[in-house]
């Protein structure tokens, strides 16, 4: 049901991320999230695997409309969205939002109350600009849940909720081993990297003390030491003792620039080896969000070798993104009553 | 199951747009159907709300193949048929039939041939070509039924039902007025909107005597008054004590032309403003088939006032769809027998 | 579930299109299976029609991901796929494979790998690489099954079963005729066609001993006698008493060239047109892969006409594609346990 600009106007939230009972209402970024919220995630996300380690199908989108509206083109982020939609059950509806109306001169937020009133239940969002998701969960009523699936260099949420599933499914339950006694290592172009500023704010929450951000000073953002994370500039020190190294990939388009000489030389000195993977602790895992430049951030030997799970965060992703989804459509109906 | 082409050249009906119980067969336009039909059409779209006033879902279409054969782009119309039908239960195939083998020096009746072969049930049909749709509804068998989502100039239908809808909801069940007291006024590009055509039709069908058309000359068709309809040129007159303002979207192409003289002046001259809506009765309706231009043919203020039904319209467009989809899946049923 | 790439290495197969029970694994070709395989594939496409000859649904690929990777674009082929795979009850996802991260520079093994992570249960692949859905049959987990939409001039499989299908459900079982007594024909550019060179090697082990290919010598390919096919240049000759004559799509862009003199030229010589079909057996069929280049490679009263049962070849299509993703899938599931 539409309703008038002016109540919908009155509704907007001031803290649009969370439901009433404390769980999810959007999915906007994992900063706003505490501990309890992160885990509750996760163990969400783990319920979606069978004793085989499957994932199952549930029926918790039933007759829910959920609109994918991707403004930047993702073809890996939107598939694993999609499987992950239909395996809940929803309506799934595809917009080629790049060919519609906000080309015709309609602002951003027409587009969105219009789709809004086709009894959207749900937006997955992706925008090239920061901050698109945040202004979307402004504008909608409470009849719309949104999950950002990626906005600008500001954060990819789901992508860090993957990663922490990945690192809790392969080595807290594997080891015992809780996320406040893990070191965990970022390698890459961390200052234009929106999964590299969620995982550390991810990491942070769930409690790990030691971060480690492995990068030239030229790919850091300033300030990077407000995050409170350890900063090496050297690899074989950065990655010494840690549980877990996740490589970055490396945009094509920075190769050349004052920012990175060339690839060769960006491999001698920050690529994830085999060398490098034995300094750290004994089936430390390998992770990286892909697509991977092979032999620039990372050795084929490594991405393909034991300790590597890069697969298995593809297929975590997509139990974590029925995950939120299922969560926030839950608390989405709790707004309604 | 597909017929030799004899059998099919037999089977085509003279009339058809009506199924054998006099309900719908295929759905072309709002012309060939009289009262009783369109009021149908308008109880069966009630027929979707809940109590709350939000659609349900049905399986009316529960096995049944819909081919939305888009041969004109049209992300707003495509994306409400599509919700239509996944709230129906259907099977949807979205072609993209801009690139398929009519490219490749196929007719249209082989391309439709062809997919009819596919075992579809209904095609939803957008075409820049006045007539396509009807030229199909010659062309196939009674196992497919067509849905006319706009062509060429001539007609857009459902856009037509659902702003019937929106008006039978917001004004004839909330006031007890009946369409035969209403005064509805269309304002704007009345030359080139198949919208204005359609609604014309409909308006006089349900009984509404007094409708009037407000544009500049030029903007005006040849042989206007045949349709019955009160002109006027001037918006200030056009206006004064009507029930509902219906404005149109003005193509930017023609701004600058010697159609339009500007957006500024157009404003001046034909923008729906308070003040104008003022002169309308209290409570008049505001509609909008969007896009919308702001500040061009329509006020923001009207645009997001307590009178706008602007997004109502859009959420009454899925119900509409839903109402044809499942009563000429219905008729097409009949035929069958 | 992802496995390391060890564990997937040990697990290529060196016959990946059978199941353990003999029955399909994968769909790549028609060359790898024997005449009982293909004979249930066409008993389980039959067991698809209801008694009016109506295709009917089923659950077999219900809560199962089916992906399409299509990376050379083929609408009819693809709708096809997807109407069948609704038809089974899968959730199918389309990829725009074309702008999707191959263009990154990533490898097409790391693309499959990705897509096999994300819980795919079946691959449907088109390329135009010969030989493309054979490799990715080597490269996958027993979680997923591979079928072959067409690759390259390779092959087409699925477009010989339903050609197969077609003679099976018109000729076969209307005439009590078996395969092995038939006379087929198949006209035109046998030497760039997938869908012959698949053809011939089905109709061979169906048990056909009188398949002739016509064509001028230019559109054979070379040693085309070790298909065992009876070759004619003469195409009154070559249809002489056969039951069944398949025409075969002239590519537009050869026309003109050494290879086809012009189009009125061919037709002239290679035609299928009224008085060539009164050539062959009475009630013969005339059979097309279609989009048909009418007036060239066929005449339009042939192509309408009472033998024609080109429009009955794309329906059977949808069976023909839903029986070798069901057969796949139960071999698959075999391969699990």
């Amino acid at each position: 049901m539409t309703t008038s600009i002016e109540t919908r106007l009155n509704q907007k939230m001031s803290a649009p991320q969370l439901a009433s009972d404390g769980g999810i209402r959007h999915f906007l970024g994992v900063e706003g999230l505490n501990k309890a919220q992160l885990e509750a995630i996760i163990d969400k996300a783990m319920s979606y695997f069978d004793d085989s380690g499957r994932l199952i199908n549930t029926d918790e989108l039933s007759g829910k409309t959920v609109m994918n509206l991707f403004f930047e083109n993702s073809t890996r982020t939107r598939t694993t969205f999609e499987a992950a939609q239909k395996r809940l059950g929803a309506n799934v509806l595809n917009l080629d939002i790049a060919r519609s109306s906000t080309n015709k001169g309609e602002t951003l937020r027409d587009t969105l109350w219009n789709l809004e009133a086709m009894s959207a239940d749900m937006f997955v969002v992706r925008h090239s600009a920061s901050g698109a998701a945040h202004f979307m969960a402004t504008e909608v009523t409470p009849n719309v849940a949104i999950i950002n699936a990626g906005d600008g260099w500001h954060a990819h949420p789901t992508q860090a909720m993957l990663d922490m599933l990945t690192i809790y499914r392969e080595l807290v339950t594997k080891t015992n081993k809780p996320f406040d006694e893990l070191s965990v290592a970022i390698v890459g172009d961390i200052k234009h990297s929106r999964v590299a500023r969620s995982d550390m704010s991810a990491l942070k929450t769930l409690g790990v003390k030691d971060i480690r951000v492995i990068a030239p000073r030229t790919l850091l953002p300033k300030g990077i030491e407000r995050y409170g994370v350890n900063v090496f500039e050297n690899i074989d020190q950065g990655v010494a003792d840690t549980d877990v190294i996740i490589g970055l990939r490396i945009q094509n388009e920075r190769i050349g620039s004052p920012l990175l000489p060339s690839t060769s030389e960006y491999f001698k000195a920050y690529g994830i080896t085999e060398s490098r993977v034995a300094l750290a602790k004994p089936n430390a895992l390998v992770m990286h969000p892909g697509p991977m430049n092979r032999g620039v951030e990372i050795a084929s030997s490594v991405a393909d070798g034991a300790q590597s799970v890069i697969l298995k965060q593809v297929n975590n992703g997509i139990a974590v993104r029925m995950a939120v989804m299922a969560m926030a459509m839950r608390g989405q109906e709790l707004m309604r009553v």
